[in-house]
């Protein structure tokens, strides 16, 4: 059996964790990898990467792929994804697509064009805990869904500059939140409620951003979501979701280092959450990349495509000018 | 010493609880009661109160007195309430004292005039849960409170002719949660975002309320709160808080009927919550009376006045607002 | 309906909390009351006892009494439940009913030979957990069981006073967890290995005692239990069950103060278990008169007989022989 | 940097789990393997292997090698070892070493003289949940310890045929349990009371051996521990220590499938353990075989050494004695 070639761009912590997964994953040969960075491409050789350079262009061309994964920096990510269409390289892209609507819906189209595969890196929809919960939602363990409650909250803020550029808090952050409202009940949103605080660095609201939020979602059918957002968890990494319906309630809970239970005269204690998404996620990125692999390999949908990456866009810009105007907007006044 | 002499008016569900639990209390005895119920007032005769009668006025005026309970219905407290205060009686009053804002605002002012202690009926300050909850948050235990979350749900939705006269389930049912919202962390709400649907059952909506409902309330200091509140939880009475600040968070939880686990091959199994308010509450509508008596007492405050009665009713009516208008309403613009 | 009269002996601090709970069982009245200290009777008069007394005999003689509450010091419960057979009454007697194999049976047989009813004060048999654990089990939850664990330690050691006069360790503490034993897999014991040490206080040691212990009880179908014993866990009662069995297991776990978590960067907290025994078998104190009062009424056997009382005894005398030449020791070796 | 050239002997199950865990282990290289079965072989040479052959001998012979894991049938083990020793290279063996406790202590003596590293697969000592607990101990968070307790279930009993030749329970099963009892307190163990029963399987009583057992050991302190063995949870893998002490307790608890609680009228569900060992310890054997990569790198002691080994069959050869006396067994009545 000849082996799925891949090639990947940019060589960043996610993309290092995506080489190093691809690595252990059979039938599947890293021939390529580009970044800006004469170290991290040292570090793909001494993995074994035979053709590495700077140039995504040079990487696309300068040997035989069938696929790229796109972990370069989000404002590479349209361009990118456009010039691997246009060769006709199925893609794995880091979210998001874009910031821009009308951006993401033109690569989409050429996408579409150029017949490839693209699958878009919402990693939580890999992660065990939310499988199971969408998996008895769609067994109708719960019944029909009434209510979605996500709970997100990050370890600590980013640095006020990547704020700047990533979207702000709803496009960086409460985007995965958005697609998980989606992912656990698979409905679409119809309109959006948001409102916001500034309440952890006064740098955030300088510049222009909140660091939290809560959402309300609004479903086509009445169902309704909610997503609460903070940029600092004292206590690590909190990624909850329950959804409550007409037969019953699913709740997921965070990971812990351990289970431990330590009682003394002053209470019992337990371990923390797992503190960031590269402890909490370590098992979901290894699915997701079988799950792109399987989805080159045979006739199979990607488990999230172009569409997913849009929605999600749509509904973050929405929470966007919810804030600005403080209504509800629907996601048809968006683009 | 002298024991303090109560009497009380109506003698349904919850008016028996008190009685019960006051006949327990020390240093107390209930001396008159009245209900229109002759049943009721054999319940009472036999229970040893002295003097039952089936109006309110006869009951005030029949006996010496020192303080008052009214239990009887919603549209008799504002009535009872202005009858005792002028009678110098002091009151504990199930709640809401009246569904219209003019009308409460006119008890208190008769209630400040007559230099009487009201207390009101929230029971559930009075649950060791909240009262923990409420407790670390004043102690700093969280840092300083971002986000509140109350998840509120019955077990079963009322009647419908209950529905038509209680006000809805923002003013039976989720004006707990609104007072659960000031009490855990001790701050007024200054706006109300309300979306609501009817999932569970169409009657409702004719009768046009909701029976599913997701609340946003901004506090004004930025703190945000979230309530979800269903009328029908299959698995019984949902009622959890959840506190998270600048250096922490903490969560409240369900009662359940005992803590055994069961594993066998089809996973692990635990006991349901408790099932609704009587049992959730049955020790804290104890404290409650404990702490009404403690308030007639000593010249303390009481822990619920007439002003927590004032506050939550404004928010209900917000949300009703916020509803109707599908838009975030300041408790500014109520009354 | 004609109300039973019942009659205490011992205000203690047991004597106190049952007098209570009858005072507010319906159907009852407590019409005397005996204790050697003047200050416990005028508590019982304040209490609306009629008849006060410093004798037993007195008491029983002197008005008309339905059944007798032992409650008094150990020392004192063999003569008084023979005094109450003979007189006729039925009683309700705390364990143990003597530390002397042989001055139980001959009690038995009086208790026999009078045909009154006698229950014996096991109170964890009346708590919610256990009785889940029994009822399960009993409705082949788990299967056939395997094994039985129970752990069994208590906040603080006794006065070593008490340790000289209670028979130590296996007949005053351990006592209650072989009627455990017998009571969640409704089996006899057949033989009985225990190890002890002295690891929490040298006192209890020179007073003859252990302060730790662990028990193997084997039953006549090879099922073993497990427990294990502390005079002093610095966290509090620990007091919890496991049953595995062919076919799952059941655990009940401690109560604890509340049920709130507080998540910081130090870990996790939560309460405490319930202190010790009062506050942990609070309700199962009123259950158990309950329970008594329905074995007075109706015709049903007692929840806990004078069998109840010797199988155990005799369990705890193997335990202590076993201790003494380091073996196992059988049932059948004992009286 | 010079790789560590590593052999491997026996691709079952788990040699297979320990070669796939080393390939991924940086600096070290398999060299060489050998297995009986060609099909094994060949899965060596598709790994990478580049020489194999179905002798030991020839193994150990044919290429240079610095380290051997011997994962062959536990008959073999001692000589294997023996013939490792002698040609001077490091081991990591599965254990047992033998179940001779003569043939153990000549092995030992083999390995002293040949001033080789060797290290025994106690696996569960390199599981984050027992890690956690032996820290805290090591920390004193419990203070003195004063009990243990761990809890050791397996999914299935093994085939009868296994049985006959693995010692029985003591010696395949619970020996994990004896050296976790020896791992979480440090300290040596000094006598051995065991209660065992055939419960699940009268074929496992034919071949001689019990399939239930329980087992106090008692440290040379006076500290205890209790160990609860089935080989037949329906609910899946139960693994759980205990260690109770003057300042506190800490639990460890089994690793679930997920986090999930599904509440329904029928009350609340959750997740089964992870099946079985190669689930639940699948970290532990990553981590075991980077701490013996680590151990023959640097000057450090191995982390579990022949003497591990030894200790632990001597409390297995004792609790074997123990149940066969029905009595308690020292540890120095045993070699």
């Amino acid at each position: 059996m000849t082996k799925l070639k891949l090639a990947i761009a940019g060589l960043g912590r996610i993309g290092k964790i995506h080489l190093e997964n691809l690595l252990q994953t059979p039938d599947v040969e890293i021939v390529a990898a580009t970044d800006p960075d004469e170290g991290s491409l040292q570090y793909a050789r001494d993995k074994g990467v035979p053709f590495t350079t700077d140039t995504f262009e040079e990487m696309l061309g300068g040997t035989q792929i069938d696929a790229v994964l796109i972990c370069s920096p989000t404002d590479t990510h349209a361009d990118y994804v456009e010039l691997s269409a246009k060769a006709g390289k199925h893609v794995f892209c880091e979210k998001p697509l874009d910031l821009s609507l009308a951006r993401v819906s033109e690569v989409l189209e050429t996408v579409k064009d150029a017949k490839i595969k693209l699958m878009l890196g919402f990693n939580r929809r890999f992660d065990k805990e939310f499988r199971k919960v969408r998996e008895l939602v769609k067994n109708e363990a719960v019944g029909i869904p009434h209510l979605v409650k996500i709970t997100s909250r990050d370890p600590g803020a980013p640095p006020v500059s990547y704020i700047e550029k990533s979207g702000g808090l709803f496009l960086d952050m409460t985007i995965h939140d958005f697609d998980m409202a989606r992912f656990v009940v698979d409905k679409e949103v119809e309109e959006v409620y948001a409102k916001g605080a500034v309440l952890i660095d006064p740098a955030i609201g300088d510049a222009g951003d909140i660091d939290t939020a809560v959402v309300t979602l609004t479903y086509s059918d009445g169902t309704m979501a909610i997503i609460d957002n903070s940029r600092e968890a004292s206590y690590g990494y909190d990624q909850r979701v329950e959804v409550f319906g007409s037969k019953g309630m699913v709740q997921s809970n965070n990971n812990f280092h351990d289970s431990h239970k330590l009682y003394n005269n002053q209470g019992i204690h337990a371990a923390l959450p797992l503190h960031f998404f590269l402890e909490r996620y370590q098992e979901a990125y290894k699915t997701e990349m079988k799950d792109f692999i399987k989805g080159l390999s045979n006739g199979t949908m990607m488990p999230v495509d172009g569409n997913d990456g849009l929605q999600s866009l749509k509904i973050g810009l929405a929470a966007i000018k919810s804030i600005q105007e403080n209504r509800p907007v629907k996601i048809s006044e968006i683009g």
